[in-house]
Order: structure tokens, then sequence, then C-alpha cells
């Protein structure tokens, strides 16, 4: 009977998030392919007093069905500090409790795509959003990421040759997986754009408040004027990703489909994890929670691009990102990344990382890998980055092992 | 711009679920039309004890991103029970974890429902079902209730002109929205059929142990020998909804699927609601719990039952569940139940239940309701009834007020 599965469960059928989990490492294994935030740097404990706060004073209501909106309290704090830090004006009943960012691009997905819509999306991309995206049977178009986000020019030639493409999505900040920010200035002409050629923006911003080095831009959505953004964050790297808590803020009438499709989806999500976060962010300063964590990840980025500079074949390029958790690497052109991790890397060097194809609408690029700095400690990344070169030195010098049949080249222009 | 939602965001635009809740009731309300379990029986300091027991073993990394899987301890405990209490044969690793029921139906759904596919569902059936498969767009075809559950021979007959129905979804024991049970002999009946027109079989069960005379029947999946039933049940009617934790079994194909679209869908459940069931189900009884809800709802249960029987006039019918949330009620031919709720029986008894349309996937039925009795205590049930019965009793008697324009059938056979 097993062949009588939808249509859309069958597409990329090893499952685009699986390929995220690569081989296995021996004990003295680096782990770079990870996209985990520092679990030393968790307010465990301070949850936990939240948690015990709202036992106490919630009670059994707090395990009775609730609705899927959540708690008022919580949507008013987030509205209130997405004015602060994004310059996005919105209220609490424009904003949907979702379960970590990925329910939020599963259900724009769901909302917006017919199979065979059109899709504009980086090249790479977040892989979360194209496993979400995927479901739903769209046709893809790349946009590829110059250093300052997006190729704008590309994408308005994609818009001339394609006027009916519906959705653009983005990550504009520290961007998964390149790291790459995008600029005010394309910010701006992104939202014209979408008012000209009339598409929605699906802004996705889980690393936006992680800036190491200024402050983080407006997000696309303050430019918004004609409600055509849907704004996308989450706990999960500022505080927590286990609490699976995430939120989307966009017009009224989106927000209350969204909201429709949620409940159809799940109902609602727990009331204990809502109203623990709504807690916490009484009783604590997020935002001071976040800038603790700012220096320790600012070090291990910049362990890790001196090791890169250091050690790294001038060949090779990677990205310089300013935030965020990752650093995006492109080996010279018909070298594949996935065959050179599992048959070097892994057994000679003992180090990880993911090999970029997963990351491409297509998945049609094979010669680029994403490393992961954030959770993996200074002393670490040295000793990784040190053996991660000395396998990938001698090989790239022998240019006919480990080429594609077909040379492919990366769409992401890099810095060296 | 948001005419461009995609199709299965604009089916049933109103939206299901949001039909249950029904008009304002005052002070003096009594609800009928929630489907809650009793929050008095929540054993909420004891699962606040499993939570800190769980926080303290595991700190950090319980805020950690897991996978999708989640505690195979859990799964564990929960296959040993599905074989001690269902007669299922299972293991671990053929249950997933999902947040809620109401997420293991919208991810059947989406596993193998392509627009157009043919569906079978009782006649009423449970509306949160409906809601998660009409985004996928099916056809239904609907299939009466009898007293011992889904009239099979009409099954048999709907099956040979529609030998391509692919799904058939059934509650059967204490069915959401009648309180019906399927007999044994229907259930071996039904696989057998299942087996000789290769359809899946959805088995849900919120309400399976939810008996208050005799012991629940053997599963549905109990007799299935070509991994053809998918069952799923949760925590919410047995423990507390707010958990928001329910659970598929099926044939490890189906599991690995339903698996990679819940990861799709939210990447993964809070583990901190997972770890605290799963230490909440090794430090306590899980089935003693339930034995000590039994007494009350039974209750409740004979008490709407014997007021029913005493003021409700003869020309209403309703069922008489051993089990169970609920009781179903069917007006004389051609009275329109929600009008009636929303002009007569709100305003003048204060009372509310849920008029039954919405339960019918065609929401072609307009002279049933469901009363929910677990939700309130037997002397409310009594004056509630009381003052249902004391608005509805002069209305019947009037033939030509609240009928619907057509007539329009029932088309479930119910006790007086």
């Amino acid at each position: 009977m097993d062949n009588q599965f939808a249509q859309r469960a069958t597409i990329g059928s090893e499952g685009r998030l699986a390929q995220l989990f690569g081989g296995q490492l021996g004990n003295q294994g680096i782990k770079f392919s990870a996209g985990n935030p520092d679990p030393n740097s968790f307010p465990t404990d301070r949850m936990g007093t939240a948690i015990n706060s709202v036992l106490h004073q919630t009670g059994n209501q707090l395990f009775e069905y609730q609705t899927v909106v959540g708690p008022n309290s919580l949507r008013t704090q987030l509205a209130k500090r997405m004015e602060k830090t994004a310059d996005i004006a919105t209220s609490a009943d424009q904003i949907l409790l979702t379960a970590g960012g990925q329910q939020a691009l599963d259900l724009v997905g769901k909302l917006l795509l017919n199979p065979g819509d059109e899709v504009a999306v980086e090249a790479p991309t977040y892989v979360g959003a194209l496993a979400a995206f995927d479901q739903y049977e769209p046709t893809y178009y790349d946009i590829e990421l110059a250093d300052d986000g997006l190729d704008i020019d590309q994408l308005e030639r994609t818009l001339r040759q394609h006027p009916h493409i519906k959705l653009l999505y983005t990550v504009p900040d520290f961007h998964n997986p390149t790291g790459i920010t995008m600029s005010i200035d394309k910010r701006q002409r992104l939202v014209q754009l979408a008012d000209q050629y009339d598409f929605y923006i699906l802004e996705d911003t889980p690393y936006r408040d992680l800036s190491y080095v200024g402050s983080p831009l407006p997000a696309i959505k303050s430019f918004d004027r004609a409600g055509r953004v849907i704004f996308i964050s989450s706990f999960s790297k500022i505080l927590m990703p286990g609490l699976r808590l995430g939120w989307v803020t966009a017009s009224p009438t989106i927000v209350n489909k969204l909201r429709q499709l949620k409940e159809t989806n799940d109902l609602e999500s727990p009331a204990l994890m809502l109203a623990a976060v709504d807690e916490f962010m009484k009783t604590n300063d997020l935002d001071h929670h976040i800038a603790t964590l700012l220096p320790s990840y600012h070090q291990r980025l910049t362990t890790m691009i001196d090791a890169l500079d250091e050690m790294m074949p001038k060949s090779v390029h990677f990205t310089r990102p300013t935030g965020g958790f990752f650093i995006w690497v492109t080996l010279p052109t018909g070298f594949n990344a996935a065959d050179i991790l599992d048959q070097v890397v892994i057994p000679q060097a003992q180090v990880s990382y993911v090999p970029g194809r997963v990351f491409y609408a297509h998945q049609n690029v094979t010669n680029t890998f994403r490393l992961n700095f954030s959770g993996v400690e200074p002393t670490e990344i040295i000793t990784g980055v040190t053996r991660l070169t000395n396998v990938l030195i001698p090989l790239l010098s022998q240019p006919t092992t480990f080429k594609a049949a077909a040379p492919v080249k990366s769409t992401v222009q890099n810095h060296h």
C-alpha cells in the first residue's frame, strides 16, 4: 500500500533535514556540522524559576485547553521588543506564537503555496524552509548572494521573466548557511520590488539579535507599507531551542489565516512553555541576556576566521560574517564537499561540516560547505580547522580526485 | 494581495474549529458545548514534581535541540501500555510522539491525501479531523452510524461504488460527537474490508480508556496484519490536554514518513513536556490515575441521561454512551439546532451546546447537537437540562418555527 502516499510526501524522500546529520565522529571528533547555541549559555535555573512561578500562580488551568492565540501578555512584550529592536510597528493581535520558527515556515508555505506557485529563494538558503516549502510543491527560482545580501539586479531580471513570483524567502541577518547580511539599501529596494511586482516577502530572522559588531539593521518589515512582509523570529538562538517557541508578525489578514492553520495543525502550543517564557521576560531582561551571549560567540567567530585565514589554501573561499552561527566555505570548482567529507574529512580528520548541496533549492551545487562556530570552544575550533585543512590541502592539489562528474559552480560570491 | 492565498487556505474559510465556540453565556451560563476534561481531576502537583525532577536531572540539555523521535523511554512505556490495554503489538520505534492528537491527524492527512483522494468518514465525525483533512482537499464519503458503530454494509456498498477509497477515518470508542462505540464484530469486519478493498484505516482513540461500564474493546489495530491501520491516541483526556502530547503507532514505513513530516512541521516537540510525561509515567501509575477519573465521569453521564430521559420530549432522540465525554441529540426532522441555540437556548436558557452541522463532512445536517457532560458538575447538569428542555418543549410543539428551509434528515440512528 505504501505506494499510495501523497505526492507531497514522496518529494525529496531522503528528507532534506535528515541530510544535516552527517557521519559518526569518534571521541576526538570536532563537530562543525551542528547549528546549535552553546548550552552553557542557557539560563536554565532562571527558566526553572519561571516555570515554578507559573505552575504556582496558575495551577490546573495551565494544563487545560487554551486558545490558539496564546498569552496576550507575551505577545505584547514581543510587539514592544520588535518595535525597539527592529523598527517594526506591530501589536499583540498581529502576532502568532508558533512551535519554533519551523512551524511558522510551514504555516506560511501552507497559506500561500499552490502546487507550481513560483517562489524566489536565496541560493543557498535555509534548509528547513526548503523542507517546509517542498511539501507544497512550488517552482523555485534561485537568487544568488553577494557580500551584502541577495543579488537584487538578478532578482529584478527574474521578476521580469517570471512576473507571477508570489513569494520571496530571505534570511537577511547573518544568513543560514552563509552568514551574509543584507544591506539597508537592498532591504529598501526589495520592498520596492515587492510593491512593483506584487509578491510576499518572508523575512526569517532567528539570528538578527546575534550581531557581534555594531547593531542589527532595521528589519525588511520596517519598510513595509502594504502588509506584504511576513516577519518570523524565534527564541531558539537567543534563549533556548528546546522551548520550541517562535513567532510571526504580519498583516491582520495573514495572521488570522495563519492562526486558523495553526489550530488545524496542533490546536495550540503548550501553555506551560508560553507562560514560562512570558514570565521569564517579565522577570529577566532578555536583551541583557542576549548581550551576555555576544562576547563568547564573537570570540569563536574571530577564532575561526583567523584560523581559516592562516591555514586554508588560497583556492578556498569563505565568508566573513559579523554575527550569527555560520561561515560558508567554497572549494574550487568541481570538488564534491559531500564525498570529501565522507571519504576523507570524517575518517582522517574526525571533523564534520554540512555539505552545501542541501541548502540549494535544486540541490545542484556540490563544492560548498557550512561551518558552525557557535557550538565549539575556541581551542577546539583551532584544532578542528587545523585537522580539516591538513587533509584538504593535499587533496585540493590533486585535481582529479573528488571532482564531480560534471563540474558545477558555486552561485555564491565569497570573500577569501 | 490577500486573494493570493493557496486554494487549501480558502476552503471552509470560516474555520470548522471556530464553529465549536458558540455565543456568550452570562454568569449563570451552563456550558454543554465544551469538550474538556475536568480540571479538578488534573494531577498538577505530581506533574510539577515530575517537571522539577527532570529539570534537576537533565539541566541545560533539556533545552537543547533534540531529535524528532523523542525519548525512547516514553515510547517504550507507551508500547507496553498499548499492548496491555489495546492488544496492540508494537514497539518504541513504531511510535511517533506528536503535538496532541491533532498534529497526528494533520500529519496523516498530509502523508496520504492528494487533492481529490477519496476518504470515508463517519457522519457525523470529529470536527478536528475534518478540519485537518479539508486542507488536503479530499472527496468525502459519509458512512452512517448505528448503535454499534459505523454502518458496515453501507461502507461495503460505498466501497463497491468507489473502489479507490484510500482512507477510512473512525473514532471507534465513545465517538466524538455521538458517544457510540464500534462492536468487536464490526472492528474485525472493517479490517477485512480494508484488506479486500486496499485502504488505510485511521483509528483515533482519545476516549478509549474512559469506559465507565466494563473494559475497553480491543483496538481495530489489534486485528491488523497488513500494516494498514494507523492508531492515534492522546494524553489530553486521560491526563491533561495542556501537555499537548499525543502519539501514533503504525507500520515502520508509515511511522518513518510521519516522522519526516513532523520534522518539517515543527522539528520536534518540547523536550521538557516529553521528559515530564515520561517521568510522570515512571513515578505514577497512569492506569490508576485513569481509574480515579471514571466514577465522577460516570456519575455525570448517568445524571445527564437520567435528566434527558425524564425531561426531553419523546420526539427528541439521544445516544446512550457508556464512556467518553459526549451525548448526541437529534431533534425532529427540519429543526435547525444552530438557529435554536442562538435565538432561544443561549438567550432564554443560558445553556450552550455545539450544533451538529460542523461534525458532518458536507455540513448538510442541521437538526443535531452535541452535549458534553464531563466538564459539568451533576447539579449543574440537572439545572442545565431542565432549562434546555424548558425552552425546547414549547418550541418543538410549534413546527413552523426554526425549521430549515429545505428539510434535512439526521444520518444517525439514535436511541431515544
